[in-house]
């Protein structure tokens, strides 16, 4: 058997979200049913995550088996031929014996986009969480800088997730503005269920004023996910990339 | 009576172009819908120019009539509340009674967008025309500045078009290329249906040498429509500013 690495970008928006759901159109059943036409055989793949209903990805990654001679190119030409537009796979890599798109992962990039203008532009509607309301960046600056570090995220994501460990290593978080587009970017290890749209919701309300900078390590503390702020829609989310050894 | 402005972006994907057409929907119908929501009163716009289906607008420019005594500030942000949002009114402003969008523009500014790699982004699908084949981009930058000045557009639009007169001035005309997008501007006092795309079209076949950017003065000199090239997709193109006195 060979091991295929996939990369794929996709507008999550018509999509319940990564994973596999009977009668829904998800990404990786899209993804499924083209390959499985493509090689004519029954395909199972594995994402590095499970991202939810409505999020983006720039740079996903995802693998699976297959025993048939199809060349990287053909199966790159081909796979994309028979996927939906909003889903292209960007890169196509035979893999060593042991990789696993999800095991293997050492780290990921998520962007969230606030969209600052009262008038959201009609070419990325789809991309953006639109809040207009005046926000204390300062603020949201000094609570992003308060996420990174080896935390146990359990405050920030979601209460019904069963994972053995909640602990996670932050790189990098912050805030670039670019225009109306307040963008901020975080690099992990690895990322809980909610947690992306989990710690930008507790910014957003930083720069309401209702959360001080100064909460966050308390927040981290208490394991309480009720003491976080609530979670940011899933249309700001973009996962950007995934990183190996 | 007071004469209102209004610049506006869209996303032409979902509509049958500008132009109000009954039982379809068009960017000019959804604006007079939301506009007589708003004002109580039947509204009848016009706009700087009439894009076909599919194409996009930055900065198309429309004016109205009213006798309400709303306010800008109000009719800008009531106007957004009842419009799709594929369609948003940037800027409203009150102008002087002898302004027409049509009549007193002066000039409008195009870019058709040209995706050269054979993955198209789904983030720009909408917004690109996908062309990854081999095009010689020496030969199409020769060609654009072919287009440059005053001449007889007859050949380059559309053969049923009912105009007094076809002659334009194009004052800008060229290609940018950013990685693999290939934007095309054209900046001129007018253009006649289907002018944009078709000269598109023909910058298409001088990159693919069957057109030659020699043979470009003598299709003027024909104004012979078949002699260019065909009117390239509607989905490239993007009207991205109207500018008056």
């Amino acid at each position: 058997m060979r091991k295929m690495k996939l990369t794929l970008a996709y507008d999550g928006t018509p999509y319940h979200g990564w994973q596999v759901q009977p009668g829904l159109p998800t990404v990786q059943g899209e993804l499924e049913d083209a390959l499985g036409r493509l090689l004519d055989q029954r395909v199972r793949t594995r994402g590095a995550g499970r991202t939810d209903a409505g999020v983006h990805a720039h740079g996903q990654v995802a693998h699976f088996e297959t025993g048939r001679p199809i060349g990287v190119d053909a199966l790159h030409r081909g796979v994309n031929a028979l996927l939906p537009p909003p889903i292209r796979v960007v890169g196509v890599e035979e893999a060593a014996a042991g990789f696993d798109a999800r095991a293997s992962a050492r780290a990921k990039t998520y962007e969230y986009h606030i969209w600052r203008d009262p008038v959201v532009s009609p070419f990325r509607r789809d991309f953006v969480h639109a809040l207009s309301r005046s926000l204390d960046g300062g603020a949201m600056d000094r609570a992003a800088a308060k996420f990174v570090g080896v935390h146990d995220f359990t405050a920030f994501s979601a209460a019904r997730a069963q994972v053995v460990g909640r602990v996670r290593e932050v790189y990098d978080a912050g805030w670039e503005r670019r225009g109306p587009d307040w963008v901020f970017r975080i690099r992990a290890n690895g990322f809980l269920q909610y947690m992306a749209r989990t710690i930008v919701g507790t910014l957003i309300e930083v720069g309401d004023g209702r959360i001080d900078p100064e909460d966050i390590d308390p927040i981290f503390d208490s394991r309480d996910r009720r003491r976080a702020g609530s979670s940011a829609p899933a249309r700001g989310l973009h996962l950007m990339s995934v990183e190996y050894d």
